[in-house]
């Protein structure tokens, strides 16, 4: 319980109609994209930083636990507030502040959703690059406390690439500025990159000046279709290798291609053992000797049938399984589990066969999806959280593809984050000296441990 | 003076070859590319990440100073060793341990010189892309101490963008490894980042995994003539603007080509008053696109004479321009100031004219060089400390030059760093909540304060 007139003084801050407070409310706020709930005692949606900045002050005095939300899309329980205590909701935070394309660049609040930042840079021919599944609703905001990442992340760079600068309001309430409008700056700590990635732990982001690029003169897309797993994933591995850079590599299997059609009806080779869905963008020349390059690899691993989007519209439709697949698995089972390991290019052929084989051991469907030339793998089993039994199996298999991933010089996550969900897998992929310098880092910037508590650090 | 019990213990990790303590060894490691000197107290020479554990646990027990040092490149005095001590010299940790072209990853020891690892990479068809001016002798762990960048860091981005995962020996001596050899991997904070242009002030870096890129199928360059210094700019603000983005697009005013063709005798045209040098990568017929793009930017803001290097000779002839302009004005007096200011590219017309206004002011010869393209400017003024006037009127161009940069929303470093020499400006940038907040970092990481202390932190 949160103390009641810490209670009547933050309510202040932000008045009646931005915060919520009974139960109905709260439990709208108790969970995100990942499996575990716990209930909020206040949901605040501040519309300034010195809102925030008021809030933090009193959450600091309080020690009440603070927990930043977006749009609630974390895989990993990051938005979850485990400890109970204050969220703060920064939907209503979400103006674009600036858009100057002359020296590329955005600065917007943490509440604009991705796609919607997209849509104000088209008519100036710019785009932003990171393109997370959940770009139709995420926020820019959750987008950087995750590092979020998506399929053109291959050719383009994850959330980290593209922050110039930002204003976060720490623990106290205290601001603090880093970074500026300029690519090049070595103006002290790169402390932007600090706070990407570090899931609301180290404070809270209140606007972020983010570099976008101009949009490419052309786009070509290809869908693959393989009678071979083994050949899908060498197929990957030889394009990688051979220094070609695709916008995006998307692997999928035939159980993934499979539940895609039967649920979705939008034409797949259902009888394909694997299929890649491979784009390329840039100046027009360019891209069809890409494609020419990338022809040949496929059919050196056998592919099947290649399939070219002749137009837009097209296009679409070759992309339409792959966003698809996330939403057809989640309706198959009251839960689905999404894995994010990472392996080197060169290990998806190995790393696909033991996510095969494991799921096999353990009796479990699995649907293997990978943007697989960053060798980000996104197995997908749906389960039933209420059986045990099936549910042991789970963890059980998750354990063994997460060991599996590091043994092959992978890691824990590509673009979902630690957050509730891998904290005791962290010690696969970090020696026991760095997982404490991640507490000393949390302990001199959030010395109450207020921010989002009990996740990774 | 170092404690002679820890004088010893250190002399015995590295044995009697690998220390140097005599006055005139000292004296070569007093000094870097700065103007300031610092005598240490001993030089070092580990081989080995234990060696340099060791080195720092007693450095630690007695509170000893320790700077780490590469190649003495560093033109801010981070190499320095300003409060005494320890130098640890990595250059003899120089080895590559691992190429994989295939999964696009090196890992290096810190002492390995960049042009030497270029070398390594070439026979592959591959190449690390941060090309820092000094890269023909600087190091790795240097290029990462500064997140250094170079000419072509335009289209590729500088170091940081290249670092996957690395080992650093914190100032306890304790080992840490954070990141891994993945270009995707949000698990835990992003430490790498956090060190990179930390300029030896948070840990040592042991090694360092370094993403690196298949060399492109093509490169075409243009040396391009102006008769105007304000055409020149507008011609870089203009091809930024429209979204073109050429591997390095430098600027050099009259000064710097009358003063180098003096020199160097290279058939520069004298008559200029700005020039150009651009060049594009990628796939042939890509690069033919951009170049007519650009070629139509340039004759729109009068460029007099566009010259096409037709062979990788006249490539080179090209180049040489450009990297013999530090060299050249190195020699024109004692001591050479050189900037690194950063500007959002469509201010540098603006910024070009106020360099040469403040250098007029101050009655000051100024070179005017850039890597325009990102709005990195490095403004070049030959001058003696020995003359107290004339220094004095250096200090005070420089003073109003980082104002300057600052009020058109620029910063105080693209490239080179803050050290020694820049540490009083940094409240033009940051606000005061933030710099403090670079102290609490460091404390927290190094509480006795023995990593490169006297710096900007």
């Amino acid at each position: 319980m949160i103390n009641p007139d810490a209670v009547n003084n933050l309510k202040e801050i932000v008045g009646r109609n931005r915060c919520f407070d009974s139960p109905e409310q709260l439990t709208c706020y108790c969970y995100d994209a990942y499996f575990e709930e716990a209930m909020p005692d206040l949901v605040l949606f501040p519309c300034t930083r010195d809102e925030v900045s008021n809030i933090l002050k009193i959450c600091s005095a309080h020690k009440i636990p603070v927990t930043a939300r977006g749009a609630g899309t974390s895989v990993c329980g990051a938005s979850i507030p485990a400890k109970g205590g204050v969220v703060l909701c920064f939907s209503k935070m979400n103006r674009i502040l600036e858009i100057n394309t002359k020296d590329r660049y955005v600065i917007v609040e943490p509440g604009v959703v991705n796609a919607d930042l997209q849509k104000a840079l088209a008519p100036f021919g710019f785009f932003y690059p990171p393109d997370p599944g959940s770009m139709a609703v995420s926020t820019i905001g959750g987008n950087v406390a995750q590092n979020a990442g998506g399929p053109r992340c291959l050719k383009y760079g994850v959330t980290v690439d593209y922050i110039l600068g930002m204003e976060v309001v720490l623990a106290s309430g205290k601001v603090v500025r880093f970074g500026s409008r300029n690519v090049k700056d070595v103006t002290g700590y790169r402390l932007s990159s600090l706070f990407c990635g570090s899931e609301g732990t180290l404070g809270m982001v209140t606007s972020v000046i983010l570099k976008v690029l101009p949009l490419p003169e052309s786009v070509s897309t290809l869908l693959v279709t393989f009678d071979d797993l083994d050949n899908t994933a060498n197929a990957v591995a030889d394009i990688i290798g051979d220094g070609i850079l695709p916008v995006a590599l998307e692997l999928m299997d035939k159980t993934t291609i499979r539940t895609i059609e039967e649920k979705a009806h939008i034409g797949l080779p259902v009888d394909a053992e694997g299929t890649l869905l491979i784009e390329v963008d840039g100046v027009k020349e360019a891209c069809e000797k890409e494609i020419k390059k990338i022809t040949e690899k496929l059919e050196a691993n056998g592919a099947v049938n290649i399939e070219v989007a002749k137009s837009e519209a097209e296009r679409e439709k070759l992309w339409q399984a792959r966003r698809s697949a996330y939403g057809v698995f989640a309706k198959l089972s009251p839960n689905l589990y999404t894995e994010d390991i990472v392996v080197p290019a060169g290990k998806i052929p190995e790393m696909t066969r033991m996510i095969v084989d494991i799921a096999d051991k353990y009796k479990l469907t699995v649907g293997v999806m990978a943007h697989a030339g960053d060798g980000n793998m996104h197995p997908m089993i749906p389960a039933d959280k209420a059986d045990k039994e099936a549910w042991g199996r789970v963890e059980k298999a998750f354990d063994e593809i997460m060991a599996a991933a590091a043994s092959l010089n992978g890691t824990l996550s590509g673009e979902h984050g630690i957050g509730l969900a891998k904290t005791e897998y962290l010690p696969l992929v970090m020696n026991e000296d760095a997982i404490e310098f991640m507490g000393v880092i949390k302990n001199a910037v959030d010395p109450d441990g207020i921010l989002n508590p009990g996740k990774f650090v």
